[in-house]
C-alpha cells in the first residue's frame, strides 16, 4: 500500500515511521526542501497547487493529510482520482473558523458565542453582544496561535484591527476555562469509531506544551466529549483520526476548534496506548481494521520547542520516551517531543520532581503545574 | 551522534527506526545492495574486509554490529580508529564454538559436555565419552540451524561427516530439555548492568519461531540466568546488549550459546517493555543512561518466515503489534515479525484462539503449543 502525504512535517513523519512497520510506503508533498517527514518518505519538494507535484501523489493507493491548511480545492481535485481521507468536506469546515463554529453550533455541541466580522462596524456591533474580555481571530489560516489577538479592553481594539483588518474575521466569547482538553477519536470507511481518553492540553502563546491522559475528569464529562466528536465523525463521514479540542469549566465543555488529522494533544498514544494515533489513522485510511486504543498507564507528554535539551541529561528519568523530530532549531518551532509513562499518576509526579533540576525554568514549572493542579 | 552498524538486516533497521527518535544519524555496512536496513540509513554496500567501506565507518562516532559474524579482525582494525562496541573480544568468543564453551565453563556456566573434532578419529573417540545422541557443529559461521547435525543412530555418522567434516568441528552432547529460553541484559560503558525477564523460545529447523515473555519459571530460575549474563558481561567488559540462550530442564539451566548483539528472542521488547532492546543497546553504545527493561504486560513474538501473511486479516487482534522488514519473500527467510501483548496469560491465549483460525496450521500450531503448555 503506497500511501501520499500532503505535508511533511513531524506528523507525517510520525505517520511514515508507523505505517513502514505495517509494509506501507510514502510519498510526501511540502514545499519545503527540509521537510522532516522525508527522512521516512520519498519528498516531493513542490507547492500545493503544482500540478507535478499532484501528479506523483496519484501514483498512491490513498491520500491524507499532515497540514490542516492543504487547499481544500487540492483536496477535491485529488479525490477524483483516489481516496482522499478524510475527505476535503472536514477540511472546508476545519480551515475556516465561522463554518466550523457553525457546524458545531449545528451539531448541538456548545461553543462560545461568535459573530462574523466583516468591517469595524461590524466589530463594534458584536462587542455590544458579546462584551469584553474576547478574541478577534482570522477565519482562516489560524495554528499554534496565530491570527488572532485577545481584547481585554477597548485599548486593545485598535491595535488588533490594525493587526487583523481585512480580510474575513470572527469574534469570539472569551470562555473562563479551568481548564483545556481534547479528544481523538479514529473512524473506520466502515463507520467504526474507537476513542482515545480524553487529555487535559496546557498551551503558552497559542503553542501546545503539555498533554496528560487520561484528564483526571469526571467519567461523566468524558462521555460528553466522546459524544461531540462522535457527532462530528459521522457528520462528516470521516476516515482516520480527528481532534476535538474543548474548553472546560462550570459550564460544562465547550468546542474550540477540531483538527482533520492526528494531533499533537495525542502523540503520548506511542507510547502509553496499545496501538498509536498515527498508526490507527494509517489503518482506517488503508481500511484496514482498527488497532485497541486502550491505555497502557498514566501518560504526560511536553514539547521541546525552539531548542532540544541533551537527551543524556534527561534519559535516565524512568519511564521517559525521547522523540527528535531532526528539524533544524528555530525560535518557536516544534523540534520534538518527549512522553513520561507510569503506572499511576504518583508515578508522573515522582519522574516530574525528578527531571526539575534538569529542565529550564519555564518547561519545569509548566510540568509541575500540569500534574499538581489542586492537589 | 553518527552510529556505523556492519551487518544491515532487520537487527540494524530496528536500531536504527529505535536510534533516529534520539537524533541518532546510521551508516550500514553490508555486502547486498538490498541490506533492509537501508530504509533508515545510509547504506554503503561493500565486502566485510573492504577498505573504502570501511573507510566510510570511520566517520562516525561509534560502530556496533548486526551481525555476530562480521571478522573479528575487521572489528579489531577499525577499534583503533574509533569505539566498537561490543567489543572484537564479544564476536571472537562468540564466533567460535570451542572458544565458546570454553568460556562458559571458565565462568562456572554449566554447558553440554563437548569435544573439539578435528579427524574422524576424534569424533569417534568424542562419541564413546558421549554416546548417542549428540550434535555435530561447525566451530564458525553457525546461525539458524546452519552447520550442524543431530547424531541420534550409528547411521547419521558417515552423512554427518560427508556434509561438515574437512573444518574444525565440535561435537556436543545432546540436553534432554524441556524448554528453551534466552535471557537478553544491557550493559553500559560504566558497568551498569539491567535485565529484560527471561523468554521462553521454540525454534524449528534450526530457526526462532516463538517468544514468550516473561517465561514462567521460578524466580530462582530467572536469578540463574541473570547471574550467568552478568558474568559473560563483565569477563567481555562488554557495552550494549547481549542474549544468553539456556536449555532448561531437571538439570536446572545450561548454557547453548551467546549473542553479542540484539536478539530475535527480545524483539518482544519493543511494545512489551519501557525500552526496547534496540534503544537500550544503542544507549548503551551512545554513552546515554540505560532505560528501564520493566515490562508492560505479557508479551508473544512470532516471526513471519518465507511469507508476510495479510495484514488486514490479522490486525483486528487486539494488543497485536506488526513488523514489516521490507525484505523480499524467500524460503527459511525471516520476512517480519508480531508481537501480542496483553495484561495477563489469559490474555494472551485468547489473542492466540482468535487468531488461529487466521493462521496456517502450522504456526497456528506452534502458537498454541507454546502458550498452553501441561497447562
Amino acid at each position: 500500500m503506497r500511501v501520499g502525504i500532503l505535508g511533511g512535517g513531524q506528523l507525517a513523519r510520525m505517520m511514515a515511521a508507523a505505517g513502514i512497520e505495517l509494509g506501507m510506503e510514502f510519498v510526501v508533498l511540502d514545499p519545503s526542501p527540509d521537510a522532516c517527514a522525508g527522512r521516512f518518505a520519498e519528498l516531493v519538494t513542490a507547492a500545493w497547487q503544482d500540478a507535478t507535484g499532484a501528479e506523483r501523489l496519484l501514483a498512491c493507493d490513498r491520500l491524507t493529510c499532515d497540514f490542516e491548511n492543504v487547499p481544500a480545492e487540492v483536496l477535491d481535485a485529488l479525490s477524483a482520482s483516489l481516496p482522499v481521507r478524510p475527505g476535503p468536506a472536514a477540511f472546508a469546515a476545519a480551515q475556516d473558523r465561522l463554518v466550523e463554529k457553525r457546524l458545531f453550533r449545528e451539531l448541538g455541541i456548545p461553543v462560545p458565542d461568535f459573530f462574523a466580522i466583516e468591517s469595524r462596524p461590524d466589530l463594534l456591533a458584536a462587542l455590544e453582544q458579546i462584551g469584553l474580555p474576547a478574541v478577534l481571530k482570522t477565519r482562516r489560516m489560524g495554528y499554534d496561535g496565530k491570527g488572532q489577538a485577545v481584547l481585554r479592553s477597548s485599548e486593545d481594539l485598535e491595535p488588533a484591527w490594525q493587526a487583523l483588518g481585512g480580510q474575513p474575521l470572527i469574534l469570539e466569547a472569551w470562555v473562563p476555562f479551568e481548564h483545556e482538553c481534547a479528544i481523538t477519536a479514529v473512524r473506520s470507511s466502515g463507520g467504526e469509531i474507537r476513542h482515545y481518553p480524553l487529555s487535559w492540553t496546557v498551551h503558552q502563546d497559542g503553542i501546545l506544551r503539555l498533554a496528560l491522559a487520561p484528564a483526571p475528569v469526571d467519567e461523566a464529562v468524558a462521555a460528553q466529549a466522546r459524544e461531540y466528536v462522535d457527532r462530528l465523525l459521522e457528520r462528516l463521514d470521516y476516515v482516520g483520526c480527528l481532534t476535538l479540542e474543548l474548553f472546560a469549566g462550570p459550564f460544562g465543555l465547550m468546542a474550540n476548534e477540531f483538527a482533520p488529522r492526528v494531533h499533537n494533544s495525542a502523540h503520548w498514544t506511542i507510547e502509553g496506548s496499545v496501538t498509536s494515533q498515527f498508526e490507527n489513522h494509517l489503518r482506517a485510511v488503508c481500511d484496514l481494521p482498527l488497532g485497541a486504543t486502550d491505555m497502557l498507564g498514566h501518560a504526560l507528554m511536553f514539547n521541546w520547542i525552539g531548542a532540544m535539551p541533551d537527551p543524556g541529561l534527561l534519559l535516565s528519568v524512568p519511564g521517559l520516551a525521547w522523540h527528535d523530530y531532526g528539524k533544524q532549531a528555530r525560535p518557536g518551532r516544534k523540534l520534538g517531543h518527549a512522553t513520561l509513562l507510569a503506572a499511576h499518576p504518583a508515578g508522573l509526579n515522582e519522574a516530574v520532581r525528578a527531571m526539575r533540576p534538569l529542565l529550564d525554568t519555564q518547561t519545569a514549572s509548566l510540568l509541575t503545574g500540569a500534574i499538581t493542579p489542586e492537589g
